[in-house]
């Protein structure tokens, strides 16, 4: 008897760590767990091996060796055309160079892997599993350590000519005076927008004013600080939340003017301000958008569950392997 | 014995005229004429009527009558999912509204009509015969009396969900101050890089400064004015064109970032100031880029003759009818 291949490992590579997860084809997601990314330095090499041994752990786990069709994996900067990551910022085993992830994971694994950025991966999981299912023009933007975006132009990924299509949080949103992105640049959307964003406007706007602020009483202040003095009530944690939804909303009416989609889809742990950032960014989106937009393009949330949103993403795939 | 329908007829409408030609299936304009575009008013029956009567009198001097497929219309605004040009405001009659266009001169001529915006018409001829022959990702940028473009992704056109995707000219350029743009937003593209922008730049810098410039002696500056003084070596008309290029140059990074294009393609009047505009564009565009595309994207400026190339990019539509 032949056994079927019918199941996919589902990899989500982030700065801090890497989610794996055996799932289904109904998008269940049998076991999983996860490893550091941060602790191997420069070195790519031991950062596979590390993850190779982990993909075999979770198969063993899942009780389906040997039916496992692919892997699919969600990386920034993950090319998928080459298979490679290459000069990402947030990793420090491929900030200088291009690695060549795919190839290795398969040969340590023995099964075929397909790549491409956690972005795209996580657009691809909203269209299978989440609030874009139906829909064939949209943008998912990823507000967590960085902001990350997918693409989706007629019902499919946006690669571009090699691959390293949807760097929204790479254009700019302050020309003068713009802050230092992790990139390399200045004034990057990623730089203001991002959890390490929202946190540095409030340090700033903290250092260069004596308005009272619950954030005076916090040290080395991070996003979920400035949420939850928002929660309190504090003016300036608000206001935090206004600027940052509002320097969203401006770029967003550009991103429209570029593929015209349905709708953009949010995910992402600062997506959880949701609250805070809706109505600011709402407005100031259809401030900016051509008459022909106004009133036509949803701003929707990612409703699927963070852990199982990555992997389901970079899951799916693995399906065409 | 059956007549093959193996000719087209390819309009390209603009602010001023609309050109109407016959083309045949290797690209060779059999015969042309053009109207006038803004003699109309707000009465868009009677710019269809006039134009239907042009499309006849053309379909009858190729001596093809009988013989054509379809038509096909490059229209500021014009929607390819509705047939309709919509809130177009350099187009006097479909400025306030949405004209049922391909509806209605489908009805006057006898013979279905596609169509589409201008710079989407442009992308479609370049790609077909121009210098993007054999390029699946690049974008069309058209440097007229505004700033149009055609986004090409995977060797398609990006109309996005509702037929208007690829209004780049309408992404924001400059935030704080921004110039009013003809399209009612601030600080657009088009506001600054389109032969318009380059007018008002010249004007502006010319009455905020005591700078000698051979553009004092003219009256009612235009783009092809400030051409001719950068020729003549003047120092204000050379430096309006290193800030367009370079508000140019900017832009294109974001593009860039967006559908990693293996090329941005330049075409209309104001690309043919290449001299003044191809290096501050290139310098702007490539300290904007993200690590993993600098020195990989093209900045390239069409070839085809510019009466011939709208009239054959929208000729282009009709081969699919």
């Amino acid at each position: 008897m032949i056994m079927e291949r019918q199941y996919v490992v589902g990899i989500d590579v982030g700065g801090q760590t890497t989610k794996i997860g055996v799932v289904d084809a109904r998008g269940d997601v049998l076991s999983q767990t996860v490893i550091r990314s941060d602790i191997f330095g420069a070195d790519a090499d031991a950062y596979i091996a590390a993850l190779a041994e982990a993909v075999k752990g979770v198969i063993k786990e899942s009780d389906k060796e040997g039916q496992i069709r692919g892997i699919g994996v969600g990386a920034p900067n993950g090319n998928h055309y080459t298979g490679t990551i290459d000069f990402a910022p947030n990793l420090a085993w491929a900030a200088d160079g291009s690695v060549d992830f795919a190839k290795k994971l398969t040969a340590k694994v023995g099964v075929p892997v397909s790549l491409t950025n956690d972005a795209n991966a996580a657009a691809v999981g909203e269209m299978t599993y989440g609030v874009a299912r139906g829909m064939k023009n949209f943008i998912m933007i990823t507000l967590g350590t960085g902001v990350g975006s997918g693409i989706i132009v007629d019902g499919n990924l946006v690669y571009g000519h090699d691959g390293f299509a949807g760097e929204l949080g790479h254009t700019n949103v302050v020309r003068h005076n713009g802050r230092a992105c992790g990139c390399g640049k200045t004034g990057c959307l990623e730089a203001y927008c991002s959890a390490i964003g929202v946190a540095r406007t409030a340090r700033e706007w903290l250092e260069s004013s004596n308005e009272e602020s619950l954030l005076r009483e916090v040290e080395n202040i991070t996003s979920k600080d400035v949420y939850e003095a928002a929660k309190e009530g504090d003016a300036l944690a608000l206001r935090v939340f206004e600027y940052t939804g509002s320097l969203l909303g401006r770029s967003f009416a550009d991103f429209v003017a570029f593929s015209a989609p349905e709708a953009i889809v949010l995910f992402g742990g600062l997506a959880r301000s949701k609250e805070f950032l809706y109505e600011p960014m709402k407005k100031a989106m259809e401030d900016n958008l051509l008459k022909i937009w106004k009133g036509k393009v949803k701003i929707l949330f990612s409703q699927l569950k963070e852990s199982d949103a990555a992997i389901l993403g970079a899951s799916a795939l693995a399906w065409e392997l």
